[in-house]
C-alpha cells in the first residue's frame, strides 16, 4: 500500500472476544461493574455492548479453560475493501476462510496474525437499535446513557502480546493498511518492545507489546473508553469498594498521552478504562520512537507500570520467577 | 465520489483566517485570554496555533476594516489527493487558481463554496518545532502545556452561515468527499437550516447555518478544543473575569452532543470553545435528521440558545431587529 | 449572642422533611434517580439518606395533600446546648414544646420561624451504620459509594421562602447564632429579599428569599452536595433521560460562588444538585452585600435565573400570572 | 476543654513560614509552578498568598541555610479567645511570650509544641484587598481567578514530623481545642505513627506523623487546596514540563479520603496539593483509627506511598540509608 495514495479499506476495530474460565463472575463483572449490557447470549458466549457503542456488541465473552484472546474483529469499510483484504490476506499466506458470521456482524474472513492471535474482518455489522427504556432522548445516542457501575461508553482499543513486535505490526501494515503511530525501542540494540498502530485517528487501534516468557498469541488487554478523567477516578471507586484487583492507574502514560487505569477482570484478563489521548489527523504522522531517554520511568506522571505489565498476559504461564501477578487468582 | 469506495483526498481542517476591525485587541485576546501563541507576523495578519495543534499555525488573524471570515483551509491527504481535488473544483466551476503558499503551508488552490466563503486546499504544510522552553517533555506532544487563559488545545472546526444550507453542503460533499453526519429540518416544509460536515470521525470539521439575514458568505464562529468539560468551566471564570462577552453555554448541545460556550472575540467574531462530543467510526454511517420535535430546545440541557446565535455573524448586518447581540460594540 | 464571644450551639443542619402529593413518583425519584437509599418508613413518611450522610436520615418524604416543608431539623453541639437554646426559643415566643423524637434522632424541641416554617432541634442523633454489602473498603467513609442515578453525597442546605427576609434571618441569628454570610439588597430602597445563613463554614446552610406572593411559609428548595462539577454535568444528562424538569443550570452562582442544578421532583418540589462555593474560615467575615450593580445577571456564568425562581415555591400559590413555573405539572 | 462544652478559641490555620536554602529558585517555583502571589517582602523572607486565600498572606518563605519549618500560625477567633490561649499556652509551659505582629498580622503569641515545632497564635488578621486588576467581578472572592501555574486556591493544612506523634496531638488538644479526627496505629504495639487533627470542619488543620529517624522538630508538608482532581491532573502535567520532583500521587488516600500530589520545592520541602477528602460537622465524631487492616496499602487507590514518604523529612538528615528522597538535590 503507498504511503502517498492511502486506500483505508479497514474501518475500525469492531469487536474483541475474550476467553474466561470464569464465566458467570466475568460477567457479573462486565455488567454490574463495568457497567456493560449483555446483548444475547449463544453457546458458551454472552455478548455485550457499551452504552455509546454504535454496533450491537462490542464485547464476546466465552467460557473456557484458561483465559485469554479468543479473536479480535476488524470492520471494513466496504464490501470491496472486504473482499481486497480478505484477497491480501490469503496472498499473504495468513488467511483461513470465511465464516458466515456471528450476533452482531455478517461474513468474516478469518485469519491469523505471525503470533497467531486469531482475527476476522467483515463488512455487515448490526447497528444497535435500544429498545424502549434504553432509547435515549438525543437522536444521534444509540442509547441513554446508563449510570450503572463505570458506565464505559465504547469500545477503544486491543493490546496483544507477542513474540516479535516488528514482525506482527509490519504484518497489519501491509495486510490492512495500519499506520505505525507510536513505538519503544528501549536499549541501543534496536529491538521493537512495544508498537502502536491505528486506522482511524485515534492513537491506537491496536499495539502490541513483547512477551518476555517467549510464548505466543497471549492477550494483554481490551480497553474501554470513557469521556473524562473524572470518569476514571469515579470508576476507581467503584473497583476498589467491589475489590477489584487494579493493576497500575489513574495515571498518564507518556506513550499515547492517555489516562489509564489496569484491571484483572474475575476470568484472569487484563481490562483498561481509558480517557484522553490526542487524535491524529496529520496524512504524514511521523511515527514516535521512544528510545530509553524519551521513555524515561514509562509513565508521563502518576507512579510507575509495575513488573506484572511487562509480563503478565493471558493464558498466565509459568516460565516466569514468581511475582505479584502470578500470585493473583482471580477465583 | 461512490458511497462504498470513499477515497479519502480531504484529510482535516488546516486552518481558518478571521478578519477584525480591532486587531490589537484581538491579538490580545488570542494569546492572553485564550491561550494561543503568536508564531509570526506579517503584513497585516498574525499567525497563530494553540498547543495542541501539530501544525505551525492555524489561525491566522488579519486587520481589517470589518469583522467575518478570511478564509478556510484544508489540507489534502497527499499531493496527487490534491490535484485531484483542484480538478474536481475547477470542473465544479469554483476553482480560482494557486496561489504559492502562505506561512505554515505550501501551495494551496483557491475556491469559494456557492455562497461565497473564501476557501484553499493544500497538501505541504509546516510542523510546528517547538523552540527551547517550549518543547514537551513528552516526545509525542508538539509544545509542552502552556497553562496561560483558558489554554485551548487544539483547532476543531469551522461554522459558516450561508444562503442556501443544503447547496452548500452539496457542493463540499461532491467535490471534497464530505460526509454529512447530522442536519436540522425543524418545520415540515422539509427546509434545512443546519448542516454537520467532516472528512475525519469527528462530528464536523465544518458546519452551515442558514442566513436569516439573506446575505452571503457570512462567518458564525470558529471552534478550539479542550480536553475536558472542566477546562471549559474554568475558562468561563476566566472570560468573566476579563469581561469577555458570553453568548451562550456552558452547556451540552443535542446536535454533536458536545459541550459548549461561545463568545464574541473584540473584533465581533464568534469563538466557541467546544468538547466532549462523539467520534464516527462507523463506514455507513447514517445522517442524523433532526425535525422539530428531536430538535426540541434546541441544547440537551443549559439553557436555550439565544435569538443572536441564529441572527448574528459577521460581518454585522442591519437587517435584522435590535437585540442583544446587535448592541454589541467590541469596541 | 455576642460577636467576640461566639457560642456555636448549632452544629449543622440534620434533616429536612418535604410533602409530597405525589409519595411513589417522589420515592421513585430520589432513589433511583437522585441515588439515594431508604432507610426506614413510618406511617406516611419515608426515610431517605444520601451515601455520604453521616446521620441515618437527612430527608423524610411525607405524602400529603400539597407540596411543602414539613419541617427543618437543626442538630445541637451537646445536651447543655440543645437546652440553652430550647430556653432561647421558648424566651422569643417561637418555642413549641418537645417532642420524643423521630427515625434517626432523639427528642427535640420544635419551633417555628417568623415566617412560620417548623423547625426543630435535637441533639441524639443514629449514626449510619451499614449494612453487609454497603460498608466502604474506607473505614471514614459511612457508606461505600452507590453508583446509582445522580449518586448525591451529603445534604447541604435549605432555602425557604418567606414574606421578610430580614425578619426571618434575624431570628435565626438571634435565638441560633447563626452567621450572616451574604445578602441581597438589589434595589435603592434598601429591601433585602435574599439571605444566606451557616452555623458551619459553609456558605450557607439556610437560605431566606423573599416570597414575592405574599405567602408565608413556602419552600424553596433543599440541596444536596456533589463532590465535583462534572458529576453534577452528569447528572443533567441523568435527568434529561428520565424527564425530570430542569428549571436552571447547570451554571455558576455569583452568590455563594457554586456551581448548581435546580431541578423540580415530581411531587412539585424544588431540589438544588450543588458543588463547589467556598468556605467561610473567617471569625470576622462581614457579610456580603450584593446590591443591583454587584448582583449582575444573578449569575456568574451560565444563562440567567428564570422568573420561575423568584415566584415558584411550594405550595404552589395562585396569585401569580400564568408562566412556565406554574403550568408545570409533576403528575 | 470539655467534650460537651466546647470552647472553639482557634479559628483555623492561618499561614506557615518554611525555610529554603535556595531562595530564588523557591520562590519562583511558588509564583510561577504552584500560581501563588508574593504580596510583600522583608529581610530575608517573602510573603506570598493563594488566590482564594481571605489574608493577605498564607506563605512565608525564609532564606536559611537549610531547609524546614520556620513557624505555624493559627488564628484565634476573638481577642479574648487569644488571651485565653496564651494563658493556657504558658500554663502548660510551652509558651514563649508575646511579638509585635508580622506582615498579615498582629499581635502574636509565640510558643512550641512538644517536639519544638515554633507556632504563634494571633487574632488580628489583615485581610486581603486586591489591587486594581486583580479584583474580582464576584465581590464575594477575595481575587480574580488567576489561571497561572497550578493555580492553587487556597492554603489548607500542615503536616509535621515529631517523635511522638501522642504526645504532640495531645498536646494541640488540651491548649488549643483540636479535635482528632483520624490516627494510625499499624502494628498490634499500639504505637501511634499519624494523628489527623482539626479545630474547623476540615478532617485536619494539622497532622502529626512519626520521625523515624529519631530527630525532632522536623516539617513534612504544607498543602494547598484546588477545588477539583481534575485541576490536580492539570497540576500534574505543569509539574512535569516543569521537571518538578513529584514523590506520590496523584492518587486518593484512605486517610482522609483526600486527593493528592506531593512534590519537593526547589528548596527542598515537601508541598502537597490537595483536593476532596470530606467535611466533619458532627459535634461527637469518634475519631476514626487505622489499624494494619483497615490501613492496607496506605492508599484508597493510585500506587503505594514510597518509602521515603515516611522518612523523609526538613531539614533532611543523614540517619537513614540512602534512597531515592536522599539523594534528591533541589540545586
Amino acid at each position: 500500500m503507498s504511503d502517498h495514495e492511502p486506500i483505508q479499506d479497514v474501518a475500525h476495530l469492531g469487536h474483541v472476544e475474550i476467553l474466561t474460565p470464569n464465566p458467570d463472575a466475568s460477567l457479573a463483572f462486565f455488567v454490574d461493574v463495568l457497567g456493560m449490557t449483555e446483548i444475547a447470549r449463544k453457546g458458551q458466549s454472552a455478548y455485550l455492548r457499551a452504552w455509546g457503542d454504535y454496533d450491537r456488541c462490542t464485547l464476546k465473552l466465552t467460557e473456557s479453560p484458561q483465559a485469554g484472546l479468543g479473536h479480535v474483529g476488524w470492520r471494513a469499510v466496504s464490501p470491496p475493501a472486504l473482499e481486497r483484504r480478505a484477497t491480501a490476506l490469503k496472498a499473504y499466506g495468513h488467511g483461513q476462510g470465511w465464516i458466515e458470521g456471528d450476533i452482531g456482524h455478517g461474513a468474516a474472513y478469518q485469519f491469523v496474525d505471525p503470533d497467531g492471535h486469531p482475527m476476522e474482518i467483515y463488512y455487515e455489522s448490526e447497528k444497535y437499535q435500544a429498545p424502549d427504556g434504553k432509547r435515549s432522548k438525543c437522536i444521534n445516542q444509540q442509547q441513554c446513557y446508563d449510570p450503572r457501575g463505570a458506565a464505559v461508553r465504547r469500545i477503544d482499543h486491543v493490546n496483544l502480546m507477542c513474540s516479535n513486535v516488528t514482525t506482527n505490526r509490519m504484518f497489519l501494515q501491509e495486510t490492512l493498511g495500519f499506520k505505525l503511530r507510536e513505538y519503544l525501542v528501549p536499549e541501543d540494540d534496536g529491538f521493537e518492545v512495544g508498537a502502536w498502530l491505528s486506522v482511524t485517528p485515534l492513537v491506537h487501534d491496536i499495539a502490541y507489546t513483547h512477551d518476555l516468557s517467549g510464548h505466543k498469541g497471549r492477550f494483554h488487554h481490551v480497553a474501554y473508553w470513557l469521556d473524562s478523567r473524572e470518569d476514571i477516578l469515579r470508576a476507581a471507586d467503584i473497583f476498589t469498594e467491589h475489590g477489584v484487583f487494579i493493576e497500575a492507574g489513574p495515571a498518564k502514560h507518556n506513550v499515547t498521552q492517555a489516562f489509564y487505569l489496569y484491571l484483572y477482570e474475575p476470568g484472569g484478563n487484563r481490562v483498561e478504562i481509558y480517557s484522553g489521548g490526542y487524535l491524529i489527523f496529520a496524512p504524514d504522522w511521523e511515527p514516535i520512537r521512544w528510545d530509553k531517554v524519551a521513555r524515561g520511568r514509562g509513565v508521563y506522571w502518576g507512579g510507575t507500570l509495575p513488573e506484572s505489565f511487562r509480563t503478565y498476559g493471558t493464558p498466565a504461564v509459568a516460565t516466569r520467577k514468581p511475582d505479584e501477578a502470578l500470585v493473583f487468582d482471580p477465583s
